[in-house]
């Protein structure tokens, strides 16, 4: 209901997470968070037809988790935000297709997650809804013959590529004016920054500068430090982008102490498994935000965290037009209530 | 700051509707509506080296005339939320940077003007914005070559095929506790629905459904007759899904009075025009509002409007997957204030 000025907005009722679910592939069940994540997929075909089936159908699975968990049914939800990487955001649509909820499609890229966060606690808090489910998915096979090329080809990746994860994440927002659990208590909206990186490979560096941008533009509308935040997530910078990050804040003299801040990129995998700068796609800060922060924030490791989705606004067509490689970030603060 | 129940957000403060601007292709400023438009381009390349370059000039064109139109400064838009057809929303997150302003992005196919109200009124009226910029566009080149063929084929045409409109609207809404102007009432977020139309050269078939599933749910939410309204105007059905929107209304019994009832899509083009089912593209409700209804409802002509967007959320490879085209569909009531 209010805004703190600038790019923030407050929520006077936070929205209550009322379950998460993470859905994640074979070999992000092979990486470090493994034992977090709720579901590992044996096949990531999910028995269909086609990667982007296969996708949809993840999603469907991984949002009926979190309604099974919180005890809704497909009618009673009032609202899915959500999107993915695929052109015109097809895994999320048909998913909202088979479950018949009313859609706000959104298009982030990587940031998606953390942008229906942002986007969904306004109107929740607001009091347009009384729920909403946040899905953000990505899925390697349907992500590289997509946006880079056919995985028969083969074709190597250089080592500032990012590995687009195969997973899903889903937070069940919902309005509670009890106290406890976990609560989205605020959330900036980052503006497009482009630094002239044109290396459709090189990610991190072409998202880092938005990233620094939202965090800075959070803590200031807040009257915030790095350290009032028990943890700084950031989304798909991967181990590369994390260091472009904390160079930026080291340059603007902004405080962001390297011991709060890490990537879910950079958490998804072990470095042997090849994923060469870490982990990527919507459904990588997703699934590491519902599958292991908000566990983290339930077991009281942790008790405000500040997730900062970060996405690469281009397409192949921009890149073969010599475009550069527009970033953009959204933030959400959630914290746990006693 | 209220629900209506159902689908529906009813704005408590609703946003005036402080500028708006409407820009068209050469093709369009030749149809019906063309003394309407606030700016018809000679070259729909606007001097630029693409057509997606082009696209991306004429949404920032677009949305600095309206800010100019209002007085504003790119540094006091609080937010631009829109899209488009071309993948990963280039043209806005583009126009976006340019601007340089706070963006989210939306994907609702042709729905995105719509979406963009319903979703920017409510981030007004519940207090987290001041104001916030809403546009969607589309371009004739971009879109045929993206989701059909590439024009220089010179592939023919089905008669049930729409033509994308080369078109950009943009409305700025602004909370403002004044009495009078244009105002943002109420609107209503719609369900992916999808009768298993596959022909994705029909449009009008694929988005009827959704459209008449929209409309029903407002009525129903608000309690108003279709009636009630002096204008329904749809976004992209074109003659032909007019038609079937209203087979499907008086089959299930709805109050959708025939004479109340336009499509932007069928009132962008003269017949004789050669767009064969009528206009579409995100461009075109976004367009025809801004440039034509807009103005009307200034006039006195029109006091209460119902803006109906509709979306088909396919892409070219859920198509040659074999799936149907879903719809969906927004609807955003516009009034005038005394």
């Amino acid at each position: 209901m209010s805004r703190a000025g600038g790019q923030t907005f407050v929520y006077d009722n936070p929205p209550l997470i009322a379950a998460h679910q993470s859905v994640v592939g074979p070999k992000e069940g092979k990486g470090p968070l493994a034992a977090w994540f709720d579901t590992v997929l044996e096949d990531d075909l999910l028995g269909q037809k086609s990667w982007e089936l296969a996708e949809m159908e993840m999603v469907r699975r991984c949002v009926q988790a979190a309604l099974n968990e919180a005890r809704l049914t497909d009618e009673e939800v009032q609202a899915m935000l959500g999107g993915d990487l695929n052109n015109q955001i097809i895994a999320s649509s048909f998913a909202a297709r088979a479950l018949g909820v009313p859609f706000i499609g959104l298009y982030g890229a990587c940031s998606t997650f953390a942008q229906a966060l942002v986007v969904g606690s306004a109107l929740i808090s607001g009091g347009y809804l009384d729920n909403a489910v946040c899905a953000a998915s990505s899925h390697y096979c349907t992500a590289e013959r997509q946006f880079r090329f056919p995985l028969e080809l083969g074709t190597q990746r250089p080592p500032q590529a990012s590995w687009t994860a195969t997973a899903c994440g889903c937070a069940l927002l919902k309005k509670d004016g009890n106290p406890g659990g976990l609560r989205v208590t605020c959330g900036t909206v980052g503006r497009i920054i482009d630094l002239n990186v044109s290396d459709a490979n090189h990610m991190g560096a072409a998202m880092a500068p938005a990233v620094f941008d939202c965090i800075a533009a959070h803590l200031a509308d807040m009257g915030r430090a790095g350290a009032d935040y028990d943890l700084i997530a950031t989304g798909d910078l991967g181990w590369i982008g994390r260091e472009l990050l904390l160079e930026l804040a080291n340059a603007a003299g902004l405080d962001l102490p390297p011991d709060r801040l890490i990537d879910c990129g950079a958490s998804l995998f072990y470095q042997e498994q090849d994923a060469h700068a870490g982990g990527s796609g919507c459904g990588c800060v997703a699934s590491v935000a519902c599958g292991w922060l908000m566990k983290r924030l339930e077991a009281g490791d942790i008790k405000r965290l500040l997730l900062v989705g970060s996405g690469a606004m281009f397409s192949p067509t921009s890149s073969q037009q010599a475009q550069s490689v527009p970033g953009i970030a959204y933030a959400a603060c959630i914290e746990r209530e006693d």
